[in-house]
């Protein structure tokens, strides 16, 4: 041991008085210092320095802001609100501040940065990581980048597919036969969920459904059921909900279910790299830790959804499939079309409407919705346990119009706490045709920015309704779509970007 | 043209007024709005929402930060301090929001993601749009990952070294004969420039030098000028003390040579990928731009240097020669020992008197520092029309012991504003051997990073005293190092850390 001159090292001064400054940095975790703390004198005002923060028994590992300004006395902290969440902080607390240890899988991930093949015992070291927080954005965007494109083979997607599922939950359930569906998404308006999950539990089937919530687009599956019923189960009542009716629709975030996945999704969005492999594992990973034998997957191709080819869906099934069967699942691939929205509405409320209007067999019920959600049901159908190939579709026909999976809807909605009638915007405006002619091409990233700008997810009753499809024929002055909103500088800004982008819905004078 | 029933869409009202409050997020440009903007609910609260913020004739893209709390009133926006200097901002003034465009470059860097090849024009955008600012922290992180590893070719280090180059400033110096020296890093003391630039100059040889600061080690030569003479010089004032004295030590960060580097360091730093073609790019592209033609690069070669093997360092000269070729300049790689320290402070205000102990030619003055400046001087030398291999090692010492490098030296501090004494630590503490034996390894990192915790760079009189070197023999008891502090709690930082980590100065009992 080598000695210090003058007795022992002093003790480390390292706490600091916790004060709250309400900063959402979405899910990074930021930790605010002043200038003369020592924290940040020792780390020089790095660029992305990184210290473990510790308070009571938890801890997380930040990025360090410096704060110049009178916000932060001498000796004060704050914490972005995701890591004031995850550590439970106070204002007046005192948390410690360390060094964080070296992450010993950041040389799994170099590995893969230069090429090299991961394997199980790799992958799993790295999703601990990400799973514990210990990750920077800086490093997830290097682990997605480092595997998009085709830089995962088959056998990596396994590994990285079974890492994931055993970073978190695996729920089980009685019985060899756990069916699910999932859509790949990139579709304005694709709820079949809520069709599919009703239909299929009426048919005797265990479905545990879990969703996302929309990050990037105007309602996700658990957003537009939220309006219905509550999402916001966890685990516990999750299970007693599909013990009692067979089905649920749940928000998969309070279920941590490959939490690794909910992280990734974070920076997969903004850099928008299609990484197969990853798409693989993030579908696969989700529905084999909700105990899913038996699953669907919904892949809708067209020039502006998620997939844009025939070959591309194709190979993107292949590789479902041959993944789920390593992992002792099985998978199907359904392709279904993507050159529009589907149903009429865009946004929570007004994709509940649509929902609720097939459900219930009203006459105006958009044909296009009932039919997707029959199409997909019939799937699902096929994989119970002596299935007629063939039959299948007429079931979830007779299940739907016997009014059977409408009741069954009700009674997963009361299940998980209530029944709700969607709420309806008090401000609408239509944007209407410009000239006489047909409808070419609806842009589905322009109208679901539309929605977001009327506030959609945020305002329930927000977003677009659709009034015209593909090769229909418009009257100049007849509206095209009608924007939904609660605020009025919501209308606005929508429309705003209506009148910028003429063409997101175009009709072609003829 | 659709139109919108009951008139035209009403304006936006995109406005916030600016309050300052002094967060710095490094170089990451943060816009802070309330949860009740309008952009902020346009944008969902999406993670890595960005928007562009302009301001007069300025504007930039940001990253968006909701602040929930009382910091920010109704209608009030702030900014990070890099993204408020950028655009020059004043309390009270008016921001613009807006969606920022589409980044076309982006295609370019998928393109990359995906593996394949990036021709000149294609780095031309990206590198474009990084240096105004349009990537995120996480597209730069996909961008460095993407180029990691051997994942350019020659032919692409040669074009992205060039985009580089086009992207600032670019430097002329009468003469075809302009030369420079660099060295590749992670060693910490090794402060040859500040020696090596005085006897090339004093040879007669133009050699316009910029260095950088620390980021995160201990001092950059830009640092350790700093406390001998200033070095913030703009490009008009280098320009006049390289044609008055021959040479110059100046900071490159005010003089705008290849920016887009300083960008991607900052990222490559916190990641701590080695991208061989992205290096090669660095190094050349500064030089290049700084009008040098002819240039020697130290590569230290050891276990915690940057360079790890003889091999790494064969395969890195040889690309770095090719593309130096390849780009109409002359590059000489010079491989050195990097198993420990250069000389014996480490620190800026410690390592310049090392450099005025070898430059007075003082009988303690460290040999390892002197030798390799020899060395590293000679090889420049051999650059000179008419140079005789084998004599320019002897030239070179012969600058020195006359002291005509001394007085070069002096004179150029002079021509660049002051000549200074190196201050003294008020505080310092050694830390002892805890037994009689050899000393066997000196951990580079660790080190580093006392001197780091004890103050340096940023108190310039901070840093470590090593007292012995690979291969002495030490009595127990006697000093391993001395760490060097102007506070006495940064004093008490460094010695902890120095406590919890026993064989940073190891020593073998025998």
């Amino acid at each position: 041991m080598p000695e210090i001159e003058g007795g022992d090292a002093p003790e480390l001064r390292g706490a600091l008085t916790l004060r709250w400054l309400g900063i959402d940095t979405y899910q990074e975790a930021v930790v605010y210092m002043t200038r003369d703390c020592h924290v940040c004198r020792s780390e020089g005002f790095a660029a992305q320095s990184r210290v473990q923060v510790a308070l009571g028994g938890r801890h997380l590992i930040a990025t360090v802001n410096v704060v110049s300004s009178s916000l932060l006395g001498h000796g004060e902290a704050s914490l972005s609100e995701s890591a004031w969440r995850a550590l439970d902080a106070q204002e007046g607390a005192r948390v410690q501040l360390s060094h964080p240890e070296p992450l010993e899988s950041l040389s799994v991930l170099r590995a893969k940065v230069y090429g090299r093949r991961v394997e199980l015992q790799g992958w799993r070291e790295v999703l601990a990581d990400v799973v514990e927080g210990h990750y920077s954005e800086l490093h997830l965007a290097a682990l997605v980048t480092a595997c998009a494109g085709d830089r995962l083979d088959l056998a990596e997607t396994i590994a990285l597919t079974q890492a994931m599922v055993e970073g978190g939950e695996r729920l089980q359930w009685p019985g060899s036969h756990v069916v699910d569906k999932h859509s790949v998404g990139g579709l304005p308006g694709n709820r079949t969920t809520l069709i599919v999950v009703p239909i299929v539990a009426a048919a005797g089937l265990t479905i545990p459904k879990t969703s996302s919530r929309a990050i990037t687009s105007p309602a996700g599956t658990a957003d537009t059921m939220e309006v219905l019923a509550p999402v916001d189960l966890n685990v516990e009542r999750m299970r007693r909900v599909v013990e009692q009716e067979g089905g649920c629709i749940v928000w998969g975030g309070n279920v941590r279910l490959s939490p690794a996945d909910d992280l990734l999704i974070r920076v997969e969005r903004p850099l928008d790299f299609d990484s197969e492999g990853q798409l693989v594992a993030s579908v696969l990973s989700k529905k084999i830790a909700a105990g899913s034998t038996h699953i669907v997957i919904d892949v809708p191709v067209g020039p502006t959804a998620k997939v844009r080819s025939a070959q591309a869906a194709r190979v993107l099934g292949e590789r479902l499939e041959a993944v789920a069967q390593a992992l002792g699942v099985h998978a199907r691939v359904h392709v279904s079309d993507g050159m529009q929205p589907v149903g009429r509405g865009i946004g929570p409320a007004l994709e509940a409407r649509d929902v609720m209007a097939v459900l219930r067999g009203e006459p105006g019920a958009p044909a296009d919705l009932r039919e997707r959600s029959l199409a997909l049901a019939a799937q699902v159908l096929q994989f119970a346990p002596g299935a007629v190939p063939g039959a299948t579709f007429d079931t979830a026909r007779r299940l739907l119009e016997s009014g059977a999976a409408l009741r069954k809807f009700e009674a997963i909605c009361r299940a998980q706490g209530d029944l709700r009638e969607p709420p309806r915007a008090p401000l609408t405006r239509a944007v209407n045709a410009g000239c006489t002619g047909m409808c070419v091409a609806i842009d589905n990233r322009r109208i679901a920015r539309v929605a977001k700008l009327s506030g959609a997810p945020r305002a329930p009753s927000a977003g677009v309704e659709l009034h015209v499809r593909l090769g229909e024929r418009v009257e100049k002055g007849a509206p095209l779509y009608t924007v939904h909103a609660e605020a009025p500088g919501e209308l606005a800004y929508a429309l705003s970007y209506a009148a910028q982008h003429v063409d997101i819905v175009l009709v072609e004078e003829r």
